[in-house]
């Protein structure tokens, strides 16, 4: 048995997210139909984790296994030459049977993009969260620091499945960055592990500061009643890109 | 009779260009109509120049002129809640009536992006041109001082229509700037005028040059000769940027 390890970029506009569903296009079901093409075998891809419909990757990652090797650089021109063009693998490495795309992960990086000018760039209109209110980011960086540390982040959770909810939701944030320039604001998280929804759900909480509907003081509160009702709705999907998955 | 001065940036990917024509929408033709709506009477949008189909613009610049006055602000509003997401406004003033987008116009800012990267990637896939091959981009600086200063760019200019060749065809390129960054390459041309499909044209050559098919020193040779056979191919559309009209 050997097993690869896949470094993927892509635009998740036009997919119905990663994971493999019975209705719309995903990005792990075209990666398992291309490599099975290539391998000439069923192919399972294991990806670091699932990203929602129109959420992007700079550097999702993924592997799989198969009966015999394969040389990395041919196999990912072809792969390439038979994915669309808004799916991209960018490296492929052997790895030790043992490593798990999703196990083996000790560190994830998210970003959230906010457009905060007063027209919605349309370069930037399916890569950002375009606000028109004001937004005092003084507050909204207060507010992140909250976040900040180990926490159960059931109130900052969705579940996946009905009954899915996860047993444990503590997750340890080590960083949630807040920079700015010329009109956009970049979020950058990163963390042991998130959640489902866990990003777009701080995200609009945060908004919710930045914009007054949501006291500052309230997060701790909110964190603590593990009720998701209490946190904002969840920031739109397109604003989010999933960075780097570290090992 | 009131004259505005309208900045416009679009993603051209799902347009057939700037300027109005039977088949297939164009950007001219949208704010032409979405404009009628608000004014309620017939309205000419007069552009600075066309781009093609594919072109993108950060900063388009048109006018127009209307019976009464309007309030910027308001106006601005209504229009980009009408135009698709693709094109936005992002500046409007009141303008001399002798002001004319395209006949003020003192100088023009084009960028063509190059992607040099091994893979395409997914989010640089519309917007600028991925090369496989191994360009030499010093020779490709070199080739680019070339097209610097007064020359006539027949050999580098498409008809733009059967029978349209420009009268004259001379124009002053004052910057040709190669800047590189992370296996994108960006090219940075200013000039006084550009011919149809100038840029493309040049762009084409230049590539040429880099990856060894034509000399460095044909260059002046092509100039002179007025023959557009001799230049290298259109670079694709997709990498062309109007970035600023000065005035």
């Amino acid at each position: 048995m050997h097993a690869y390890k896949l470094l993927i970029s892509y635009d998740g506009t036009n997919y119905c997210g990663w994971q493999v569903q019975p209705n719309g296009v995903t990005i792990q079901q075209l990666l398992e139909e291309k490599c099975a093409i290539i391998l000439r075998e069923k192919t399972r891809i294991f990806g670091s984790g699932r990203t929602d419909a129109g959420v992007h990757a700079f550097g999702q990652t993924a592997h799989f296994h198969t009966a015999l090797p394969v040389d990395p650089f041919r196999f990912l021109n072809s792969l390439n030459s038979l994915l669309p063009p808004d799916i991209r693998v960018k490296t492929m490495e052997p790895v030790s049977t043992a490593f798990h795309a999703r196990y083996s992960a000790r560190s994830k990086i998210y970003h959230y993009h906010l457009n905060l000018n007063t027209y919605n760039d349309p370069f930037r209109r399916l890569y950002a969260w375009h606000i028109r209110e004001t937004l005092d980011l003084a507050l909204l960086k207060q507010a992140a620091t909250h976040f900040l540390g180990t926490h159960d982040f059931t109130a900052f959770a969705n579940e996946a499945h009905a009954g899915s909810a996860a047993h444990d939701a503590v997750r340890t944030l080590t960083r949630l960055d807040v920079l700015e320039e010329n009109g956009t604001v970049r979020l950058e998280f990163e963390g042991d592990g998130f959640l489902y929804k866990m990003v777009r759900n701080i995200v609009g909480t945060l908004y919710d500061v930045a914009r007054g509907k949501t006291s500052l003081n309230a997060i701790p509160g909110i964190l603590a009643s593990k009720d998701r009702r209490l946190a904002g709705q969840a920031a739109p999907p397109h604003g989010l890109f999933l960075v780097e998955v570290k090992y």
